[in-house]
């Protein structure tokens, strides 16, 4: 792991930013970093850790297939798949997930409509490539499964065509994956993400107009 | 307390975290970890104290009837026997207790009915040994008293049998008890049922349905 | 200021903490310990600091009527004789203000009854002498003014008698001021009522109980 | 850069603040400090950098046109214009600019109206000039756009005249403009403009007041 120790701190400062807002509170949680692309090689998070306090061995070096490239590496996350697809199918050079409370609640306030639009907010712009407000960015939401294999191969085809998520997706009360071309970018999205959660959700009580909205779209 | 300074540390640490939450201000909660099992061992918080700012001294080391084992310690919390009654029914070796909001407030609007049930959260997977988010987990709530004694006595018999408290439970407008194998563990626990309360109760508040469903149950 | 050191940092780490917080935040609060009480003397945070950044020389000793006790010192705070007024009134060793979002809305939302009450709270034996949850502790809420002289004369009486305010009050629209034996106790009682405000205001948020309640009151 | 290296300390600062505080995330936000009114310059945060760890080297120094003085510096931000304008108008020594999730809410529910009032609060005081809690503040909110030469021609005429706007502006769904005679005085703006939107969101949340209130005026 000697090679990509700039990218595990990188990583390890996220935890302690992430943790610290907490997104990334009781262990929940991965992210990871391209390390190099043919052949596709990761640096993980380890399953279980504390992200708040990520110690450099506190990561895994993974395959194209997720396997650890070498022997006596802790256990890597059960949603290392997630990762690779991402990996995969996108010029990404980092993938985190993150656990909100506000992530977890809208995406199951609009779990059964399957996504909810940002539209309008200047925010928005810190999403690679959006350059205006005058936007409705459109946040999918998966069903929630630990049949990781199978949510793996239903994101994968979402992530091409026709209405292709761009920056990040909602898995139904569990999280936000989102990715970017460095950990720097992609620490970028959480922020941008949980910032536009949070605004859309406050509006949502302040002037009660959700349930309705979503109970009427379902 | 030499022999138990690594985890009076972690206690500590716990302390200026769970204090910098909101979740142990005023000098409320109490931790302890467990030093010996037979005889029965516990290193427990003296009562009082700022948990932000823990010094090594600011612990007392308690028998299994929550007594001092020595003289010239400070004095131990009033709810020593509530940590003496989980440390004995059940194979735990640190048992926590915070005092944060959403504990308080869904302790009482849910007082009268006893419980509610965290259902379907990814994040439940932090709870040790639940492996899938297709889980429902019943929060049990037991009125507050300043009877201690008679808490312990109502706490124990529900540590066991069918619908037995697995991971935590509520104390009405009081607070939170949940343990672990080791303080790491009963820290994660705690984070998750912060976590949970606080999606939980962000989700009724944006959907106003709670106090109906809760007024139905009573 | 030489012989005061002690309480005077003791102040700046309530500062820091309560900025952090958000309960001290536009250079607003005050904060004070008692020196001497014959003659009468206040160390007091000086006018217009920025209360998560106090420095030694941002305080300044002020006498039984609320004037510098030599010459070349920082301007008092405005609100100098409310602190005095405490001082003279109950043996407080230290008086502290602070301006939090709760505490402003609440002293509004029941601003014509003039008081609310919090009731059951485990947290209450947080104040000092109250042994049990099972208590009502009334806050009293004073119209805001500038005219700081009259509304001391008004809070005065106020600390005696019957229903005597025996741990803090609100000011309108204002802010909480508080007092303890010592700069510890003092803060604890901070940290203590903003606790309760904020159990108090979700649960109001949470049931959607209060506007009516508070405007039957009026 | 060298003559303005406490100018630029003094915004970084502000920039940790505000990130920790969640107004300038995900690289939104800028800062500006005036180095010299005749000719007009002005330091001014790099465009797209991390505001909760800015580096001395991610400022650039603008003239009257918001042209860099000299080659070689990083890109300034979008919105240099707008800090411009208000340099130009006003005696104003910085200006910051911040996004937080109430200003953006708060922008939005009162947007058709295009404003909305502060008014009674005790910490209205923080606004520099203003004496008494006894005042209505307007705070004019104006609709986003990314022209911003053409929003700054809209801004200037408003510093000005009858009904001028005094401290600070909102853009829709975008944040908060703010300015003083010091970093000093301008940080405080930001905490106390924050502080009261915070407050006012928490009442309109516990009082369900405010959608019809806006919609009326709409």
């Amino acid at each position: 792991l000697h090679r990509c120790e700039a990218q595990i701190d990188a990583l390890r400062e996220c935890g302690r930013l992430f943790h610290s807002r907490g997104w990334s509170v009781g262990t929940s949680s991965n992210y990871s970093a391209v390390v190099s692309t043919s052949p596709l090689r990761l640096v993980l998070t380890a399953s279980g850790k504390d992200k708040g306090r990520l110690n450099r061995n506190d990561f895994v070096l993974v395959d194209e297939n997720g396997a650890p490239t070498s022997d006596g590496q802790p256990k890597s996350s059960a949603e290392t798949l997630l990762h690779i697809a991402v990996a995969q199918e996108l010029p990404a050079g980092a993938i985190l997930h993150t656990h909100s409370a506000w992530a977890t609640v809208l995406s199951d306030v609009y779990g059964e409509q399957g996504w909810f639009d940002l539209e309008g907010f200047e925010m928005l712009k810190g999403l690679e490539g959006i350059a205006t407000h005058e936007t409705s960015h459109r946040v999918h939401i998966f069903e929630n499964t630990q049949d990781i294999a199978d949510l793996a191969s239903r994101v994968r085809p979402r992530l091409h065509g026709d209405g292709a998520i761009t920056h990040g997706y909602l898995i139904r009360k569990h999280g936000l994956y989102t990715w970017g071309a460095t950990v720097e970018d992609a620490r970028r999205h959480i922020e941008v993400y949980e910032f536009l959660f949070e605004c859309f959700a406050r509006q949502l009580m302040l002037t009660g107009e959700i349930p309705c909205a979503a109970a009427a779209a379902t």
